[in-house]
C-alpha cells in the first residue's frame, strides 16, 4: 500500500511530483489568467487574487511571532508577491481538545495586530476541536486587490519589453534581469529550530515573519519588477529554481552577495543545514529589469529592508540556478527535494 | 490554566460563547453587508459571497461519501443558503504522514466529481504533511456569485414585505412565514455513527451529503424564501434556534411533520440520541412567505427533494423554538449546547 510521506508536503521537488500526480491531474482549472497547474503563489478570479495556506508550525508560539502571525502574513504574502494588495481573509481553526486558551488568545492577538497593520480583514471563519495531537492548525484564505502600484509596475516593465501577464508572475523573469533578495535569509527556520523544546542551542534570532506588502508597494511603485516569490518552505533554493524553471532561463547567483547574518550562518553550518534551503517568512526573491534594479533596491531600503541586495542575474547561458563562489568556482544550486525542517510553517 | 474543550468547536451554544469571547471580540469586521459577528453561513465582499470550513470527519470515507464530498458540498452549501451560486474554491490538505494514498485518491475523486456537478472549480491549493494523528483534514474556502435566481427570489419577497438584505439571510424570518425542511433529517450523523469501527450497529443509511444549490436554484426561482440555513453540526435544533433568535421571532414546529426515516429514528432512539440535534449535510431549513410555501415545496419536490415538508411557521407568540406533539402538548426545542457526535464533519 502506498503511503503519504513527509516529503509530499514539504515544498520541494517531491511535493511538486505529488501535486502533479494527485491534485493537478484532477483539478487543473482556472477562472482567470492563472491555472492551478501553474502553481503560482496565488490564483485569480474576476480580477481578484485568491490564495490559501494551512499553517501547522510547531511550536505554535516562537521567537518573533506565532502561528497567528504566520497565518496572516503568510497568506497576505502569497497575494503580495502577485502585486495584489491583501484585502480580506477567512480563518479556520483546528484546535486540539485541551489546547491552552491563553496560547490561543496570544495567537489571535497576533493575527489581529498584523491585520490592522496591513489594513486587511477577517470576515468569515470556522472552528473545529479535535482529539488528534495537532496542537493547532490555522487556515487562512485570502483575496487580494489590483491596485495602482501593481498597474504602475506593469506599465514600467512594458516600457522595456512585452510582459503578457496581468499580475507579477513567478514565470516572468527574462535574460538580463537582476535578481534581488529583500533581506537576510534563513531566519524563520533557524528561529523555529532554536526554539524547539529540548533542542538546547543558543541562537538569538527571531522569525522574520512580516507582511511583505508593506515594502513591496514601494518597490512596485518604483517599477520594473518582472517576477516574485516568497521563499518559504524550501528557502531561496526552491524559490529561485521555480522562477528559473518556469521562466525558462538560468540564474547566476554570487554567493557572497546573499544576505545572511553571521550567527545564523554558523548555526546552520554546525547543524549541517543549508541556509539556502531554509524557510523565510518576510522575504521576497524578485527579478527586476536590469536598468531599474538599483532604483528598486533603493526603494526597498527606504521601506526598511536595509539588507536587501542584488544577488545575481538571469541568463540564457544555462537553464539552472548556478552559484558562483568568491574564488570564481561555480556549482549548481539544486531545487531541494524536501524541507530539512518539518512543520516549519 | 483554561483549556479548549470539545464543545468550543461543536456548533452549539458553547461554541457561540467561545466565538464571541475569543474571535468576534478581536475580528468583528465586515467588508460588505454581513459582519463576522453575525455568524451567518457566508460573509460577503464586493458582491461575492465568501465562506470557509475545515472538515475533520472521522472516518474520512463513510457510506455515501467521504471528507472530499463534504469539503466540496459543505462549502458550496454555505454559499448556496445565502442564495449564492458556488463558483470557485481553494483546497488545503493537512495529511498525516503514512496516510493511505489510495484513500486520498478516493477523497480527491469525490471532490472532482461534485465540483463538476455544480460547475465550480478549485483554483488554488496547499498541502501540508504532519506527524499528528489527524488522518486528514481538508479546508475548502469558497466564493459564490449573485445570480438571477437570487435576484428573482428577493424581488418576489419584496412584493410581500420590506426585506433589507441583499442575500437570503438567516435573520430574515418574519411572523407568519412557513418553515420548510427539504428532506429527511439526521442521516449524515447516523451514517457516520454506524460506520465507525467497532460500533457494530446495523443501519443501512448513507450520508445525505449533496450540493443543495442543485435544488435551491429552483426554489429561489419560484421565490419567496426569506431565511435559510443548512443544518449541519447541531442539526435542525441548532439551525432553527439560530434563525429564530437572529430573526427575533418564535417558531412552532409540528413534530409529526419533521421528515425522518423510521429506521434512522429507531437507531437514534436505541442510542439515546436526539435526531433533531444530529448533523445533516444535504438539507436546508428555510423560511418562506406563507402564501408561497406550497409553490416552493412543489419546486423542491420537482427538483428531487421528495421528502421536503412544511413543518411549522414563525410566530410572535413566543421567542423560542417550540415543538408540538401529535397529542397537542408543547415543549421547547432548546439549542444544543454541543454536537452529540464528535468529528462528524
Amino acid at each position: 500500500m502506498k503511503l503519504i510521506r513527509k516529503e509530499d508536503g514539504a515544498g520541494g521537488k517531491y511535493m511538486m511530483d505529488f501535486l502533479r500526480k494527485h491534485v493537478i491531474s484532477r483539478f487543473d482549472s482556472k477562472a482567470g489568467e492563472i491555472a492551478l497547474s501553474e502553481l503560482d503563489d496565488s490564483s485569480d478570479f474576476n480580477g481578484y487574487a485568491f490564495t490559501t495556506d494551512s499553517y501547522v508550525v510547531s511550536p505554535p508560539v516562537f521567537p518573533g511571532g506565532s502561528i497567528g502571525s504566520l497565518a496572516v502574513c503568510g497568506t497576505a504574502n502569497d497575494l503580495a508577491v502577485m502585486g495584489a494588495k491583501p484585502a480580506v481573509m477567512s480563518m479556520s481553526l483546528i484546535v486540539q481538545d485541551g489546547f491552552s486558551v491563553e496560547t490561543l488568545d496570544r495567537i489571535l492577538d497576533d493575527m489581529a495586530e498584523w491585520l490592522e497593520k496591513i489594513d486587511a480583514k477577517i470576515i468569515t471563519g470556522d472552528t473545529k476541536v479535535v482529539e488528534a495531537n495537532i496542537g493547532i492548525a490555522v487556515n487562512t484564505t485570502g483575496i487580494g486587490l489590483r491596485n495602482e502600484h501593481l498597474e504602475k509596475n506593469l506599465s514600467i516593465v512594458r516600457e522595456y519589453r512585452s510582459y503578457p501577464y496581468s499580475w507579477v508572475r513567478d514565470r516572468g523573469l527574462a535574460e538580463g534581469d537582476a535578481v534581488i533578495i529583500t533581506g537576510n535569509i534563513a531566519e524563520h527556520a533557524a528561529a523555529i529550530m532554536a526554539s524547539r523544546e529540548g533542542f538546547g542551542f543558543e541562537l538569538d534570532v527571531e522569525s522574520d515573519v512580516y507582511p511583505v506588502w508593506l515594502f513591496l508597494k514601494n518597490a512596485l511603485e518604483t517599477g520594473g519588477i518582472t517576477a516574485m516569490k516568497d521563499p518559504t518552505r524550501g528557502g531561496i533554493a526552491a524559490a529561485l529554481n521555480e522562477i528559473a524553471e518556469k521562466s525558462g532561463v538560468g540564474i547566476l547567483i554570487e554567493e557572497e552577495k546573499i544576505p545572511i547574518r553571521d550567527d545564523v550562518k554558523s548555526f546552520c553550518d554546525v547543524l549541517g543545514l543549508d541556509p539556502l534551503m531554509m524557510a523565510n517568512e518576510g522575504k521576497v526573491v524578485m527579478g527586476v529589469v536590469a536598468d531599474l534594479a538599483e532604483e528598486v533596491l533603493k526603494a526597498l531600503k527606504k521601506a526598511g529592508q536595509k539588507d536587501a541586495a542584488i544577488v545575481g542575474y538571469a541568463t540564457s547561458e544555462f537553464r539552472e540556478v548556478v552559484i558562483e563562489t568568491t574564488i570564481g568556482t561555480r556549482k549548481i544550486m539544486p531545487p531541494p527535494t524536501a524541507d530539512p525542517i518539518p512543520r516549519v510553517c
